[in-house]
């Protein structure tokens, strides 16, 4: 990084105002406390007289640790457990301690979490948002400090950071897809009720995987609502209650096909004969039912290196860096289509 | 607490030994860089003087955070994940923050992790240790910091330490118990070669259930290793390999117990009335094969309750408790028995 032409230091804003210049720099930085009408009147003036931190300089003061932060909205699932665990094997093969935090899928939480990572000098942060972040906003207290953040599986919509994400759209395109090419014709999708884009985009190429392929959407054969097994088992009985029936059911999450399964055979509907059945996740609880489910897999070591490479990349750069890698999924074909 | 009578303070220390009473301090808090030889040699002094820290207000002075760890061996398997998520919420609505660690079952790393926790300050700590950790002198830095501690599930053997265990004796009893009440009289136990106290517990009910039902222990029925769903398949097929074949089969993990059931259905062996079949964990992947899997569970609300409880009680009495509170397992019986 080249010596800014910038001139104006901590030290002229602080002469300027009259306050001491670690004031303005505990102001200017976000840590320590300074009174709210104090900040604001520290960051008018800075503002006014064209400060511009030096970040590089400020990593280098503060010195960061070598810990890194995962951000997940959950703990639960299959995908964010393993992605969690595997993330924190590779970044201590390479020297790093990994500390982990979960926003429970709320953004209060997720803003709270993102604002405490500053107090831990942490050298990078990896993060999945909540079904709600539609906004950055929150992480620019990171930007602000100089700290690399990656987004993997879910990043918030209006973002140019770096990120890591999975081809939903083509996911759910080559599900229904492979559904038909098997014969089926008449295909549900069980969508979950949460907002967020990477849902959106799997309706999106269930939708146009059915035009591609000449076939009316039928907005019956969309039912929203869950994410647990139990919840495919009363979606699927909705779907079979439907006087044209489906042949073919995509499941949003492995958990939820799984439910479909147990419905489906619990009322002698063969599958795959009479009902095809897909799921995403490669959740390895799909291998326990029977038949086992055919699943769009998204390859969570290779997230895991991806956006542990563009991490490192960043932290090693001291450079925040805006890159974007798409993963894409791939089907599993077991005995459930 | 009561003021103790003990008047040897930080400043006498240094004072005897002609150094700075700041860098005493830091010796005997274990924080901040002291070379090793002056750090010795303060240490030697203080307890020559008997020096004794006075934890509450060195909890005090060091403005604790209201960020609770978790330490866990492995964020994958159910009983981790679900346990570290559940314990999360109920400390969030508590007003505190969680972070959360993985050892990776590696005993180095847990001592790193914990070493580390003194920086962040923490309010208090949760820990399940790794398959291996027999001491607890890693966690001695805590206790020196006066920050509580609670073991759940694993605690290391020669602990003193509050903790919260599952009565993994009772757990393969009972479920040995209702087989050989079902009618079984040859019953195998695939456990996993890990050497933790919990395994060494569940076979040692599983050897007191057959003494107690007059059935005679068999070596060849007992087998080791593994911990997933194919270490099961493969298990099993060494049990029905033998002579006298088992006609019921404890797995001390859902995951194997699956794979279990997958070899027996894949070589007409019908569960349960030819085998029966039982796991621990109540892992929801159980309900997802068929029959669906009979299972010991150990109440992971309960276990969280009673960690968070027991941690909470020390962070606010500002002292170290040891208690000891067992979690009765249940057993949840399905169609595999």
């Amino acid at each position: 990084m080249i010596e800014s032409k910038n001139t104006v230091t901590i030290k002229d804003v602080a002469r300027e105002l009259g306050i001491h210049h670690v004031t303005v720099s505990r102001a200017l930085r976000n840590t320590g406390s300074v009174k709210k009408e104090t900040r604001d009147q520290i960051k008018k003036k800075a503002n006014e007289l064209g400060y511009k931190p030096n970040r590089l300089a400020q990593n280098f003061r503060n010195k960061r640790s070598n810990v890194l932060a995962v951000v997940v909205p959950d703990l639960r699932p299959y995908f964010f457990s393993k992605f969690v665990s595997d993330f924190m094997e590779i970044a201590q093969e390479a020297g790093y301690s990994v500390m982990i935090f979960q926003s429970s899928e709320k953004a209060s939480v997720e803003k709270e979490i993102i604002d405490s990572l500053i107090g831990y000098r942490v050298a990078g942060v990896i993060a999945s948002v909540t079904k709600d972040t539609v906004q950055e906003s929150h992480f620019d207290v990171l930007k602000s400090e100089g700290i690399p953040y990656v987004f993997f599986d879910r990043a918030p919509e209006k973002t140019e950071a770096s990120q890591v994400l999975v081809n939903n759209f083509q996911g759910a395109y080559d599900a229904v897809n492979a559904m038909i090419k098997s014969g089926k014709k008449e295909i549900a999708y069980i969508s979950t009720h949460y907002q967020h884009k990477i849902f959106r985009d799997r309706l999106e190429g269930y939708k146009e995987a059915l035009k591609d392929n000449g076939l009316t959407y039928r907005e019956e054969l969309v039912v929203k609502g869950g994410f647990f097994m139990k919840d495919g088992f009363v979606q699927a009985e909705r779907l079979m209650a439907l006087e044209k029936k489906p042949d073919g059911i995509l499941a949003v999450r492995d958990e939820i096909g799984i439910g479909v399964i147990k419905y489906l055979k619990k009322t002698d509907v063969s599958v795959p004969e009479d009902v095809a059945v897909i799921g995403f996740d490669n959740d390895p609880m799909g291998v326990a039912c029977e038949p086992e489910l055919t699943t769009v897999e998204q390859s969570i070591p290779l997230m895991v290196e991806s956006s542990f490479d563009l991490l490192l990349g960043q932290i090693k750069n001291a450079k925040l860096n805006f890159e974007k890698k798409v993963i894409e999924p791939k089907i599993i074909f077991r005995g459930s289509i």
